[in-house]
């Protein structure tokens, strides 16, 4: 079994209102440190181990979990470890 | 300046709805090895350095980006690097 730790992020040129937002309440709360904020998504998924896993992530990202217009995503592929 | 990367995830003891929506959806792709899916958020924040940079970024984390009654989180810090 593997996990899967999938990260989609907004590509550079698009605009994230959510990140303004999340920005604009942060200088409100007194930050003024923080300089941008970008939202994106994290995603774990178990796996099963085979020789294709990375085509089948690829596959995954591209058709149902990205919107590759205007995400990018970029993943890790670890061995799953129980507690 | 500072990159630091936030990630957002359900604690263990949570259901994620929409991650099992996600695993039903790729089931029916035909992705039957994707045993299960949690969904969770990851966040940049470009942020000015600073010696106390750690303990802000927690405060924003608890105060703001996490619900911490059903949201575990944690950060990395890097030095921004400017292409």
């Amino acid at each position: 079994m593997k996990k899967v730790k999938v990260y989609i992020t907004l590509k550079e040129s698009v605009l994230d209102p959510q990140g303004q937002a999340v920005m604009q309440s942060l200088h409100n709360m007194n930050y003024p440190d923080v300089q941008d904020v970008r939202i994106g998504k994290y995603i774990e998924l178990q796996m099963e181990d085979g020789a294709d896993i990375a085509q089948k992530v690829d596959a995954i990202c591209d058709r149902l979990l990205a919107n590759t217009v205007i995400e990018n995503y970029r993943y890790e592929i670890e061995e799953e470890v129980r507690s």
